[in-house]
């Protein structure tokens, strides 16, 4: 296993993370994905972490920096399945993942997905517009 | 990683294999499954094996075993992104996949799976009934 599949699902693409990321796996990922977004145009990336019972600060890095790439290409990231453990030792760790929505599960993280790609796009005061 | 993860999508279960199969993670998707699959009286099981490069007589019957279990609890298995080399393989190794229908990704798989699911019910001839 050299690689992470990536599932297309309409405008999202879904990963599941399955086993222990290292160093390579990682970097394949973040290629993978973001290659995967351009060709697709997608809008929102899913990544189920549900058969982690681990989340050290690689993996968090990881997931942040998956995240902050993800923006610059205008896809948003939403990150499900997390078990209670790991949210503590995430908190504990002092790692709120910064840029990454949550949801309890698959289902729930797609409607949320759904909701920021097809929602109306507001009229936002812009920073020192009045400035 | 001692099971893999089984996701909810609507009336489906998605699965998808990244790792090498042994006979207790084999065991154990099959009771996760079929648990599942009666506790939220799913339809369908979608089963991605897009990362395997390798599928042997063994991950071949389990496969085949899924489907036979999905089929008696009333619900429809499709496999999907199979690589053209596990394809040859299987051929070669004189396994169909009996009760398995495939699609090339997991969109397709999804929609085929709908297909099923929400169809009409066909008004079918049974054998012998004018016997």
């Amino acid at each position: 296993m050299d690689r992470i599949p990536i599932l297309k699902f309409g405008d999202c693409l879904l990963i599941t993370i399955q086993v222990d990321m290292h160093d390579q796996l990682a970097l394949t990922l973040q290629e993978d994905l973001t290659a995967q977004i351009a060709k697709h145009a997608s809008r929102g990336v899913l990544i189920d972490i549900s058969s982690l019972e681990i989340v050290d600060s690689f993996i968090g890095r990881m997931l942040a920096n998956i995240a902050a790439m993800s923006r610059i290409l205008d896809a948003q990231t939403v990150l499900t399945g997390m078990q209670p453990a790991v949210a503590i030792t995430l908190v504990e760790l002092g790692m709120s993942l910064p840029g990454i929505k949550t949801a309890l599960n698959v289902e729930r993280g797609m409607d949320l997905l759904q909701e920021f790609i097809y929602r109306e796009p507001e009229s936002e005061d812009l920073h020192g517009s009045e400035g």
